[in-house]
């Protein structure tokens, strides 16, 4: 356990959650701001900080929740669409820097493809070519 | 194999992609449109629609490919963060109906933080109360 760590106090029964499911090694409860009605964590009740640390066969505990209760929030709200998202460090948007993974409820026009559509739209229009992407694809192959 | 599924041609050897990493089950090359330099697919060869399609095991199977690739895509790029997503249905972004997990590099301040940053601040303002998400969970819980 991770002191200060608040994934860590709920994994521990000390903090509060909504909890949705709960396991020997796996939990998963509400987010306390929920980017639409839904938005469900599951996380590794040991502390892993992020994707790089968490060992393989925990993350495939991890995942296989994350399908479970995926279809299970998808047929409480009646989503169209289900994002999953795992956020590693503080520029990509972690917040909680313990390993865990939204459940994301989508519906058509809200506010993610909103705020996403514009981006996308700009990275249209600077497409690399065939080239760049295998330069980039050598150079990542080298370092797995 | 699925009849014009891009995914299934490169899987098959049929389409050209940038490859990052390939075994008997599971395939990792760019995206053709990233996000940021550095954005990786990885894909099972085989055909599933989604993750309430992909069978638990070969989910697992994609995630260490996955986990592998990021640490290598972080380090090449110089990488402050990575982004792991996942969509499921045409209304959360999903364009390739073939399974694919998202490895996007991030940095502080880029556009993915400035597409989501209005959307979060907006988010904070609807804070649900307890009651709400404990409702919410038990419903979850039900359908699992």
């Amino acid at each position: 356990m991770s002191v200060n760590c608040p994934f860590c106090s709920i994994a521990a029964g000390k903090a509060s959650a909504s909890i949705v499911y709960e396991d020997a090694a796996i939990m998963a409860f509400m987010d306390l701001n929920p980017t639409n009605v839904g938005h469900t964590l599951v996380v590794p009740k040991q502390h892993w900080t992020n994707l790089y640390e968490i060992p393989e066969d925990v993350l495939a505990e991890v995942v296989a929740v994350v399908k479970r209760v995926s279809a299970a929030v998808k047929k409480t709200v009646d989503a169209e669409g289900i994002s999953v998202l795992q956020l590693n460090g503080r520029a990509s948007g972690q917040s909680v820097m313990h390993f865990h993974v939204h459940i994301i409820p989508r519906f058509t026009g809200d506010q993610i493809s909103k705020a996403i559509g514009a981006m996308v739209e700009h990275h249209r229009t600077i497409k690399p070519d065939k080239n760049e992407l295998d330069k980039i694809a050598r150079k990542i192959r080298e370092n797995l």
